[in-house]
């Protein structure tokens, strides 16, 4: 029964290391989540402000 | 000591559930990288078509 009990307590110490990788792993895609976000608001403001920009060229045109 | 085991075993079962949460979780925020990632190209493709539009349209411009 004592050696059950110390081989439960490894596979407790093995799981709790396990679990500490995992939310490391998730911190960092969170992270990477928040810098896909960012960029792709970027990306979106730069298409709108493309998008005006032909917009407007278009009306000069046509004038 | 056959109740300290057994308080061990229920504490490696929420272990257990615990991995599979973050698991799951993980994977969930891999695929939102995966559309994040996908979405971000979109762009990334549209503003480049968009300059290359621009640039062309100067050159004519120009001529």
């Amino acid at each position: 029964l004592q050696l059950a009990l110390a081989e439960k307590l490894e596979e407790l110490k093995q799981r709790d290391e396990l679990i500490d990788e995992l939310e490391k792993e998730l911190d960092e895609k969170d992270q990477l989540i928040i810098n896909l976000k960012n960029q792709l608001e970027k990306y979106k403001s730069a298409v709108i402000v493309s998008i005006n920009a032909a917009v407007q060229s278009h009306a000069l045109d046509t004038l």
